[in-house]
């Protein structure tokens, strides 16, 4: 039997990060937390983020988490080292992963100049900005409060007029980063919501001719905590489970959640955390 | 000594009602509070939000508040019945005033139908389609999950690029709502985030040549709480104070709070509800 690893979101996105992780440790028994009741965390303070965060970790803990992931970016910015104080287990957010996977992908690093595209809270927490500076990068950060809701809305369609208004939204929120950083090499999308944009984004790249090189931040953190198992830890992929708790509507959970995830989810149980 | 009249809200869009309430009872001592933390509750399920809802009611009804006023649709639409048996004092919602300002704009309201935007959980409710049913009227229900996010990034500036976008998303939700609903005759704005939206609304009812009478819900509110007190009851405008609780950033509370109220936001402070 693979080992049990819990995945903390605040909603939906951390799901993408779950996606990376099931090829890279089949037979794990995967325990999922979505804080749909109390989302979203990124227009919130830094004091109740944390309080939070450390409430959801303690009830995966509690179902047998044996490492926690931290898929929020909000809640790695401003509460990881909280979390990581308040649990006897391994511990892996999606900043650093994130940020390292954007030096590797620029090489020697010298000439490294990353945007980060985040919810307001992260940017506020200049998180990525430390993270990213101690590889020896620049950064340069925006919020981008509307892509959450759009993503939530669904307006992701590439035929419809709704697709329409997402794409300018995201003209917009580039084209304001390209006057502030017009050098930049590297693109890092700091929200797990936001992978459900990536052919949208790179289209509004092309139409900018903004050439950023795009680092899959999901895939980087799955990666990271891969490097926790050996080899002999991990199963057949036959033998995964997956386990999801909901602090909210289980039928919402369901429906959009299997967007993020690409397939169906089966378990969902709605918990009570008491917020 | 005027009266002491406690105001809730998720979060600032109550304000709106508390700007009203302002010149229809004078000398009041008013308390609101807005459980920024929590919000948004149009996501959130109706156990979740009557949760909130009761422990902020019963906040206000500690602070000395006489008289409550749920200046919040979500609240309203799901947990009004709670609140009323949670408190021993007069409390009164945003739907039923909306519902009868509406007929009364209509006249005999025979002839009435009614279109509402709202928040998912306000629309699910179907509290706006039993209370305008209740005066004889058709409805028609809209959810607009985008338009809080576009009010509190402040797209609203009617020259700029970002405001092209909130009027193509009022322009998405009008379009589908005059398919559904032609014979429309009065449009309710469902949710205290909307008023902030009254002209692009109505320039965009006027591009699409859908003729609505709007209804100032706010304002019906306000109106609905002052036939509570007696005129002797009222004192000077000079009198009035105002104090307001946030549950999340005061600094944030204090900026966007200013739009909604119109004026600065002066005695704002941050307390714990636990969640």
């Amino acid at each position: 039997m693979g080992p049990t690893i819990g995945v903390f979101d605040s909603g939906f996105g951390g799901l993408t990060v779950l996606r990376a992780l099931l090829p890279l440790i089949p037979g794990a028994r995967y325990l999922y937390l979505g804080d749909t009741a109390r989302l979203p965390y990124g227009s919130k303070s830094r004091e109740t983020i944390a309080r939070y965060a450390v409430s959801s970790a303690k009830f995966l803990l509690e179902q047998g988490a044996e490492h926690l992931v931290v898929a929020c970016n909000t809640a790695t910015a401003l509460a990881l080292d909280e979390i990581k104080a308040a649990l006897p287990i391994g511990v892996t957010g999606v900043i650093e992963p994130g940020a390292a996977a954007a030096a590797r992908g620029v090489g020697d690093g010298s000439e490294g100049h990353v945007l980060v595209l985040a919810t307001a809270a992260t940017v506020q927490s200049g998180a990525y900005t430390r993270a990213i500076g101690a590889h020896g990068m620049a950064v340069t950060e925006r919020a981008c409060p509307l892509l959450v809701p759009l993503v939530e809305e669904g307006w992701l369609d590439a035929s419809a007029e709704t697709a329409a208004v997402t794409a300018e939204v995201l003209r917009i929120y580039l084209a304001s980063a390209q006057k502030d950083a017009p050098g930049a090499t590297t693109l890092l999308l700091g929200c797990t919501h936001y992978p459900l944009l990536t052919p949208m984004i790179e289209a509004t790249l092309d139409r900018l001719n903004y050439p950023l090189a795009m680092v899959d931040a999901a895939q980087a953190t799955a990666e990271a905590v891969g490097a926790h198992f050996p080899r002999s830890a991990k199963g057949r992929i036959e033998g995964t489970s997956m386990h999801f708790f909901a602090t909210d509507s289980v039928e919402k959970f369901r429906r959009l959640g299997s967007r993020f995830l690409g397939q169906g989810l089966e378990r969902v149980e709605l918990i009570d955390l008491g917020g």
